[in-house]
């Protein structure tokens, strides 16, 4: 059992201290989920391998009372499997192949897209001593220079939020992709949203979608987990005149 | 408790016999996962007003000892809520939300675009006591006459098979949707495998689908259920040279 009900995450923030990684939001959200309270160790994308004794490269990381688990789908597995007393994360091996399927879904559809359009916020928010590494790594990666991969995003913005029309359709009909209550479906989709919203100087979505109501209730949960001073508001995209 | 061990299904066939249906076909998969035997009713596209006493112009129906159930989704957690200890189709609410965001993914990618390149086939193939009502109804909901509609589906068709990606990902890492055994999400993909091998004229997937492992295996549950006579192969789609 978890010491003094808690769990040690290895979080990956940016220079304000808000969560960057779409990984470890999920993280904290689900552990949250679990009953959990977060013991949280803030790191920049730098000095991961040293910080976990060799163990990773990546985060999220946890330490379960001296138990390492790596990854966060594996968390999220071990997290149901350890603790199956509390409220489960998954409805059964389905609802994992299914997850993953949404997850896909709205990385192609929504980051994708969005990575270009914020790249160089995403360099000029981080830890300074992050910024070397995350130009290189982000350039090689994503094959062009911040500046000229991010330049005209004006122009591409517009073309993700009519994408997000499959997610808007399920949520009329549920209040959670989990039903009456979250559950992991959720914390992944959320998790985008709210990685976007670390890195958004512009908002990528319009004022009046209906998204805006189900991301809040997200942003909400767990007494605002999603609400870090941080954070950039997601709503304001303008409309194409 | 279904009489014999049978419940009633009211199928839409063409003149062949084979279901064409996709709403039909994943509702022949629920029942047999259920456990139950089939009590066929075949029809055609016209007439199911009469044939249900007046209740419903669409199939599927189901006549459960005595009680009557109308709609594919219905009819599926009607199922799992009359019969919880029988195999369940769903793992929960969650799975519920989750079926039906891969099923209209599917729809969109797949059927979205077949519907165009097949209709006038689904026409032929259909009863000829149908014809009049399938080109009348398809021709006014789908906005243009079939055979011009079907016209140039040769370049059309070959458009499907790369959108299918995020399918054959998932299917990389799980034997089934719904995990080691298939459950409704698997019926609701399969089914619209089974609609197009209903009306295939020429295939609409290449030979070396990495899906075709999976079709197959679905294809070939419950005794071959997928396996009527009056399907059509859906691999053969000649490669771009």
């Amino acid at each position: 059992m978890a010491r003094d009900n808690s769990i040690r995450l290895f979080d990956l923030v940016l220079d304000s201290g808000c969560t960057i990684s779409p990984f470890v939001w999920r993280i904290k959200y689900a552990l949250r989920h679990k009953g959990f309270d977060l013991d949280l160790v803030p790191n920049g994308f730098t000095g991961i391998k040293e910080l976990t004794g060799g163990r990773s490269d990546r985060l999220p990381v946890i330490v379960d009372d001296g138990e390492w688990v790596i990854d966060s789908w594996k968390i999220a597995e071990y997290l149901d499997a350890k603790y199956p007393g509390r409220p489960m994360l998954y409805e059964g091996e389905g609802s994992k192949v299914l997850t993953k399927f949404v997850d896909r879904w709205l990385w192609r559809t929504a980051i994708g897209v969005w990575i270009r359009c914020y790249i160089l916020d995403y360099h000029d928010l981080s830890m300074p001593r992050d910024h070397a590494y995350v130009r290189e790594s982000r350039e090689r990666i994503l094959g062009g220079r911040l500046e000229e991969m991010q330049f005209g995003r004006e122009q591409r913005l517009p073309k993700v939020p009519p994408a997000l029309e499959p997610l808007r359709g399920l949520l009329k009909e549920t209040k959670w992709l989990g039903g009456d209550r979250p559950n992991y479906a959720d914390y992944c989709v959320l998790s985008q949203f709210l990685w976007c919203g670390s890195v958004a100087k512009i908002p990528p979505l319009h004022d009046d979608d209906p998204l805006k109501e189900y991301i809040d209730r997200g942003f909400d949960l767990y007494g605002g987990l999603g609400r870090h001073p941080g954070m950039h508001t997601l709503f304001g995209l303008p409309k194409a005149s």
